[in-house]
C-alpha cells in the first residue's frame, strides 16, 4: 500500500482566549449567537488565525456496489450512471443547492459500473467498474482500497492548489446505505440490523431483505468483525466511492479545512476516518441529522451535533450544501459585525 | 381607530395535488427532501401558484420601553438608540446576515426615546418616544396603536409595491421581552414568571427582579388580564415597536406574502396578530427556536416548529435571516430538479 494515514495538526488551541474576547466583543448580548459563535471558535482554531475565512468546493463521488444484484436497494443498479448524469447536467439536488450556495461543484466517477462520457465537470478516477459483491467474497482488493484513498487525496490537493480551504463530500451509489450500515456495525460492534435503514425507500419487507442479505454479509466476513481493523473493513464491505471520500477527508483535515459532514454514507466515510485518525473530527462540522435509521447513533457515536434537522434523506452532499451559509454567517459575523467600542454601544453588565 | 384588521385569503388547496406530484416527479426518493418539501408546498398554496418565487425584505422595528426605568433589562434604554445607529452604519448582527442572503434592510423608527439623525435607511414612523411605563398606566393610548398598525401596513404596502413576496421582522428595544412575555401572559392564560427569561443576560437576581416588576404590571392590569381582547392587551402592556409588527404581519398575510417569524418578541407580534385573524398563521414559516425561556411554549402555542435551534437569543430578525437560504432552497428545488421523465431516470418503486 502506497497510501499513509496523514498527520493532521492539532487545533490551534492558544488562540481560543483571543478569539473568545473577538466574539464577546461584538455587539450583541454574550452567547446570545449560540452555535455560530462555537463554529466562528472551531473555525479560528482550525485555520489557526484571529479571522476565520471560508472558500469551499463540493463533490460528489459515485461507486457502484456488486451487492446491488441482491436488492439491497429498491432501486435498480442502473440509477447511478443514471444520476450522474444527472448530475452532469446540472438537474440533482446537490446541483441546486450548490449553485444556490456558490459552491463549485466536480462530480466524482470512483467506480461507476457503465461507460461515462468526458464532461468538463467529471473527474475520473474510474478504480474499478463497481465493487464486487461483499455477500461472496471482499468488495475491495487493498490495491483498490489504496487507488480510492489517493484519488481521494488528489481531489483535496486540487481544490486546496485553487485556494479552498473547506470541502463538502456527497455520493451517489445505489446499495450504498448498505454498505455505510455494514461500516457501522463493524467499527463500532453494533448488530448490523440496529444500522440498517430504509435507504432511499424500502418497505417492510424490502427493509427485512435488507437486514437478511446484510447479515449474510456480516457472517461471510466473520473474520474482518472479529478483529475489525479501518482498512480491512473498508476493503471488505465498504464501496470505491466511501474509500475515495474517507481518503479525502484525512487528506483535508492534514491541510487544516474544514470537512462539512453530510449525511448516513458520509457519515459512515467519517468514521473510518476517524479510526484511522481520531483528529480528523476536530475538521468536522456536522451538517444534518438525517431521516435514515441510524444516523443519529452513528453522529452521536462520533461525538457530533448536527446543524439542521430537517428530516433530510437524499444523500448527494444536500444536507451539507444547505448548511454552508451558516458557516459562512459565523465568519461573517467576526468579521463584519462592529464592537461595542467602535459602535460606541454600552457593554452589558457581565450576566 | 381608523385600522381595521384585515381579511385574509385562504390557501390556495385545490393545488395541493399537483404541487405534491410536481415534489414527488423530482430526481430523488419521495419524501427525502423532508421539511423543504413541505415549505415548498405551503409556498404554492400561500402565492396560489405551482411554481412558488420568493422575493425578500427585511425590516429592524425599533421602540422604547417607559418600564425600562424599572430596569427590566440589563441594559440601559440609550442601547436602543445606540443599535439604532449600528444598524444604520451597517455593523449589527441583522445587517451582516441580512447582507449575505442578499435581503435588502429598512430601519423604522416606531418609537424611539431619543431624536435619530436622517438616514436612507431609516423610516422615521416615531409614533412616540418610547411607551408610557406599563407599571402604572396603560404603554399606549388606543390612537397610538392605530398608528402604529397602519405603519406597519404601510410598510408592507411599499414593499409589495416593489415586488416583494416575503418579510421578515426584526426588532430592537430595551424592555422589550418584557412586554413580549406581558402580551404572551395575557393571551395565553400563562402565569407571568412562566412567561419571563433572561432577555439579554439577566443573572437570577436581575431575573427575580424583572418578574417581581411584571408581576406589579399584571396587578396594575388586572382588568385586561380578566378579560384579554388582542388590541387592547396590546395597548396596555405592549410596544410601538410590536404593534407596527403586528400590523405589518397582517398586511403581509392579507396580500399573500410569507412572513419569516424570528424570536420571542416576533413571535409575540404574530400571537397578538393570530388573535385577531388565525389566518395570518397560513402565511408564517418559523424560523428559529429561540434560547429564551417561553418562546418554545409561545411557538408551540401558535402550531409552529421551528426550522433552526442552533440556541440563538439576538433578536434584530437574525434568526429569519439565517433561515432564508433554506426557503430559497425549497423553492429552487421545484424550480430547478429534474423530473424522472426529463433526466431519463428509473422512478423509485413506492414505498
Amino acid at each position: 500500500m502506497n497510501w499513509n494515514t496523514p498527520e493532521i495538526p492539532p487545533l490551534a488551541k492558544e488562540l481560543e482566549p483571543v478569539l473568545r474576547a473577538s466574539i464577546d466583543g461584538r455587539t450583541k448580548p454574550i452567547g446570545s449567537l449560540g452555535r455560530l459563535e462555537a463554529l466562528a471558535l472551531q473555525l479560528g482554531l482550525m485555520q489557526a488565525t484571529v479571522e476565520p475565512k471560508l472558500a469551499g468546493a463540493a463533490f460528489v463521488v459515485a461507486g457502484d456496489h456488486g451487492f446491488a444484484e441482491d436488492g439491497v436497494s429498491p432501486c435498480p443498479q442502473a440509477v447511478t450512471v443514471q444520476m450522474v448524469l444527472n448530475f452532469l447536467a446540472g438537474g440533482a439536488g446537490i446541483n441546486v443547492f450548490a449553485r444556490q450556495m456558490g459552491l463549485p461543484l466536480k462530480v466524482v466517477d470512483a467506480g461507476v459500473a457503465a461507460p461515462l462520457p468526458a464532461h468538463p465537470d467529471l473527474v475520473p478516477l474510474s478504480i474499478r467498474a463497481g465493487t464486487r459483491n461483499a455477500r461472496l467474497e471482499r468488495a475491495m482488493t487493498m490495491d483498490e482500497v489504496d487507488a480510492a484513498l489517493s484519488g481521494g487525496e488528489s481531489l483535496v490537493a486540487q481544490i486546496a492548489a485553487e485556494g479552498k480551504n473547506a470541502v463538502i463530500f456527497g455520493e451517489m451509489g445505489i446499495g450504498n446505505t448498505a454498505s455505510a450500515s455494514l461500516l457501522m456495525s463493524a467499527l463500532t460492534g453494533t448488530p448490523i440490523a440496529a444500522c440498517t435503514g430504509r435507504g432511499a425507500g424500502h418497505d417492510d419487507a424490502g427493509l427485512a431483505h435488507k437486514i437478511s442479505i446484510l447479515e449474510a454479509v456480516v457472517e461471510r466476513h466473520a473474520d474482518v468483525w472479529a478483529k475489525p481493523e479501518p482498512l480491512d473493513v473498508l476493503a471488505a464491505v465498504g464501496g470505491l466511492e466511501i474509500a475515495v471520500i474517507v481518503g479525502g477527508m484525512l487528506a483535508a483535515a492534514e491541510r487544516r479545512m474544514l470537512i462539512v459532514n453530510d449525511g448516513f454514507i458520509i457519515t459512515a466515510a467519517l468514521l473510518v476516518a476517524a479510526r484511522l485518525n481520531p483528529r480528523v473530527l476536530d475538521y468536522t462540522v456536522f451538517a444534518h441529522g438525517s431521516a435514515e435509521q441510524a444516523h443519529a447513533q452513528l453522529v452521536a457515536e462520533l461525538g457530533g451535533k448536527p446543524l439542521l434537522d430537517l428530516g433530510l434523506r437524499l444523500g448527494e452532499g444536500t444536507g451539507a450544501a444547505l448548511a454552508w451559509p451558516l458557516l459562512e454567517a459565523s465568519v461573517n459575523f467576526l468579521a463584519q459585525m462592529a464592537t461595542f467600542e467602535s459602535a460606541g454601544v454600552t457593554v452589558p453588565t457581565a450576566p
